[in-house]
């Protein structure tokens, strides 16, 4: 049996709180970040607060092995006097839907090796795909997600705005989405790229540009650029 | 039995005469563009050749019904001097890939009801997502397609080149990807954001530009801008 500590009442804290509730080798108590004081000891404590709370927080805790939850935060920004670890969720959560454990890359990091198995024994008893993931790498990893979550959302955004403008509905271009997706399992995204960036259509893209907003056009001429420089990235 | 000729080699035109090929109630010819002399009569003359040539391969071609395939030409640049129409499926296509029309939305036009009507069917004899769309909506659907598809897969890209910069395998972030699209079938992307930009988080965004290249930046900074301007768009 492990015991967890779950500091924090965000999503991911309660996401994982449920998680944990249904794994049999796991209890765990969940407590509000402000009632430190109450803090139970656990084999692991988990910080699960916004990045720019985790210094001040874990400074609070006197737990002997205190992780954090953070795509974005160094290992050595936690303050607790014991030992340090990562426990980091790769996915977006959102309050209203259901969080797949099973398919959520869980990265870890501590510092000994007898905590990183610990770290990943718990990851196991919800999950099903580890990694070891140093502060380095964790920092690159959560820049990448910006962009292939973030960034790819607001272009969905831009897409159903230009679909509402001409009364079409958004989902005619579910399916190409759902494409775009599934072709980089097979092909690497250098290789499944298409359209008229690609292709050097002069033609297409000036006749994209006349029909866009001047921030639209922005973001158009931008990606087109990066995608015809195919030296860099 | 509708009888159908296809015009040209490339993809599109692959695909749609193998699918044809399968359904009952179609008989299919597929020629090459270079050998139009040659062309049998048909119900459906397709024409499946790039953007480019869609104009003078329609001129010499004196079939009853002749429509193109192509997302970005309005039905009007069809110069044949029978009856015009656009049969666009609204897909990624590559070579080594099959595709599934049974899932893919085909956006029709036509000058009149009957014309219409018989395109639908062809339509149906393959797929099952049939929109009625016409010249200015497919050149707005086009343009959409092209941000949530080719741009969205340019961000892949980066994100692929910032793991193997870090040896990150980029298999981590699938899941993260998958979860994207899957959200947006149930929320809005504009609900649906989120992310250091949305959030305004200065620290963060600071952070991840410091580890940039240049290209890289310019995107970053750009699309950041665009998802705190809220009120565009």
């Amino acid at each position: 049996m492990i015991s967890v500590v779950i500091v924090g009442n965000g999503n991911v804290a309660t996401h994982l709180t449920n998680a944990f509730l249904k794994a049999d080798t796991i209890s765990v108590t969940q407590i509000n970040s402000r009632k430190l004081e109450k803090i139970p000891q656990a084999d692991v404590t988990i910080i699960a607060v916004s990045d720019d709370a985790i210094e001040s927080v874990s400074s609070k805790i006197k737990n002997s092995f205190v992780v954090h939850t953070s795509g974005s935060v160094a290992l050595n920004s936690l303050k607790n006097s014991g030992n340090k670890g990562v426990f980091y969720p790769l996915q977006t959560f959102s309050k209203n839907r259901e969080v797949d454990f099973y398919e959520v890359p869980f990265c870890l990091e501590a510092e000994n090796n007898e905590d990183y198995q610990l770290l990943e024994r718990l990851a196991k008893s919800i999950g099903n795909k580890v990694f070891s993931i140093n502060s380095e790498q964790r920092k690159a990893l959560h820049i990448a997600a910006v962009f292939v979550n973030n960034f790819t959302n607001h272009l969905y955004k831009i897409g159903n705005g230009i679909c509402k403008e001409y009364h079409i509905p958004f989902e005619i271009l579910h399916p190409l989405i759902k494409e775009t997706v599934a072709k980089i399992e097979t092909l690497s995204p250098e290789k499944a790229q298409t359209g008229p960036a690609i292709r050097n259509d002069q033609k297409t893209i000036k006749k994209h540009l006349d029909l866009l907003t001047e921030n639209q056009q922005e973001i158009y001429r931008i990606l087109t650029k990066s995608i015809q420089n195919k030296d860099e990235l």
